[in-house]
């Protein structure tokens, strides 16, 4: 049996057709996913392996996508940090004691990996176990800089002063948390390599916030121990979103696929990051939420960029949106297929 | 006696030093602007010409600038149409009927530009008339887009959906209200160009949120629109955020100068534009909330990229954040000028 598409892809060796998966194709937009979400608290769902595999599933057989993504959150790992971490109904996650300063950097709890989060290598087994073979699992984890956003903002931010400011102002404490992150990082991903993921993919989300001088500076060392530090042979995706000004940043940083969103033209942002690396994306999320042939035409533009060189990966440019209807995801995955069939 | 430094810039020809100015610096981290605004409406200091005036004008003098930037604000020219447009208290613009479909459009009243906003024209006159002669004014307007997603989402937004799906689902209304839009704001800054200013801006400053595709289909023909339709010689700025994919893309809409964000580094962002046009930015507003000798080097960063071209226009990727400290931005602008003095 050949390797499936999407491992092929991230190796830049030819496919069959565009391997295609999405980024929360397991979550919200989902009727089964939010019936599970009306018995089960988001922690509880993503902390008991049997309910996390069966959301992670979910999406595979019902959309045809030739991955499956790893149900579990990217502050999941900040926990055992000490930082009072609680998701609030409907207002995403806050972090009741954020970290602002040299004194609380230094009060901050060491993270032992495998009993912190061994719930999530079960349920990369649980999932690994159920898959098909032609569907790789992708693992997953926040890169440094975005996980150290909310360890410090206290939440989800718009502008991240306080982030910057710790930054510029205590920059031996800000590299201090971005070690400990990264270190931390690190062993969960290998952690997840081991029980069975195939593939990983670092989020750094909000890295687009940042201007390129401090990224530099400030983010790229810590990204690059990261992917530095992972088992060898396993692709890694390294995402974020706004990064047109970023990417060949980006790609210094490492991986073997940067994701791009859609706020630049695949070919520019390929030609940005260097043709050898692959690229993932990039329909704009919005688009689903109109109907197939609306969409079409900007499906047919990202394939026509991608010119059918080895190494795309399908994806949106960010996160399905809550209110995207379901067929019209399926449509998606299905018309990608199609179109790049070979 | 020479043309004003920032003229000068504008127009790519060499100036003694690098000519610095900078989005909101009349606005709420000034202690004058918060003692005024405790006493009179938002609205109603902006539709009062003396009060307008004075806003104008009072962080002239305090930080020795090379621009004076109107008060106003970007929305007020759609108060005409009938939208229902309101500054709520703490929240930002509300537009209470949103326009949502062809029929909505169809219902705008048309905009009699010399009625409705006179009141700017006026402000703008007496600004000139108490401005240092080095000092010109610049005016501006919220380029269509930017208009338009107010006017459709009913107030700020994060992902522009309803925009958008207008854009994708009803393609003649959504081309119908970016004409209204572009042949008032064309009126409108020809009307400020008439009355005395010497410069232009024009803010599209959440185009970022678009895919270079879609921007090319539904928002270039009409910014260009605008930019085509002005008073010969005066310069025109155009600005955006979160558009280091777009760039050549706003250069081809026009421009004798394009605004840069933080997010891309000035060289980058020149070369992408292009070089017969001069650039405007790029140090991140977040900087200016931490001491001087901390943004320091941003600041040395920027003007190194710049390498000392004609065309380059010293100021923030975007507005001055509320929570600034008054003396950090006066030692930015001392910096600039002593930094670049040629």
């Amino acid at each position: 049996m050949p390797d499936p598409p999407l491992l092929l892809a991230a190796r830049r060796r030819p496919t069959p057709f565009t391997p295609v998966w999405l980024m929360r194709q397991a979550g919200r937009y989902l009727p089964e996913y939010r019936a599970l979400r009306a018995r089960h608290a988001f922690l509880e769902l993503a902390k008991t392996p049997q309910t996390a595999a069966e959301v992670t599933l979910q999406p595979v057989e019902r959309l045809g996508v030739d991955a499956a993504i790893l149900f579990a959150d990217i502050l999941l790992i900040v926990e055992p940090l000490g930082v009072g971490l609680e998701f609030a109904k409907g207002e995403g996650p806050v972090i009741h004691r954020p970290v602002r300063s040299e004194a609380d950097v230094a009060r901050l709890a060491p993270v032992d990996v495998a009993s912190a989060v061994g719930f999530v290598f079960e349920t990369v087994r649980l999932v690994k176990r159920a898959l098909p073979l032609r569907v790789p699992l992708i693992g997953f984890a926040g890169a440094p800089f975005t996980v150290a956003s909310y360890v410090v903002e206290g939440g989800p931010s718009r502008d991240y002063l306080a982030t910057k400011r710790l930054m510029r102002e205590a920059p031996n404490a800000w590299h201090r948390l971005m070690t400990l992150l990264a270190d931390a990082t690190a062993a969960y991903l290998n952690g997840q390599i081991a029980a069975g993921a195939a593939v990983v993919q670092l989020f750094d989300s909000w890295v687009g916030a940042l201007a390129p001088d401090d990224y530099r500076a400030f983010v790229l060392p810590h990204t690059r121990a990261v992917i530095a530090a992972l088992t060898p042979g396993t692709p890694v995706i390294h995402f974020g979103t706004g990064t047109a000004g970023l990417l060949p940043l980006l790609r210094e940083a490492g991986g073997d696929v940067i994701g791009l969103d859609w706020r630049v033209d695949l070919d520019a942002g390929w030609r940005a990051v260097g043709e050898d690396v692959g690229v993932q994306g990039n329909l704009d999320p919005v688009a689903l939420l109109s109907p197939p042939e609306t969409f079409e035409p900007a499906v047919r533009s990202i394939l026509r960029r991608a010119a059918g060189r080895p190494g795309h990966i399908f994806n949106l440019g960010h996160g399905v949106l809550e209110s995207t209807p379901v067929e019209h995801v399926k449509a998606l995955v299905d018309m990608v297929h199609e179109l790049s069939a070979r």
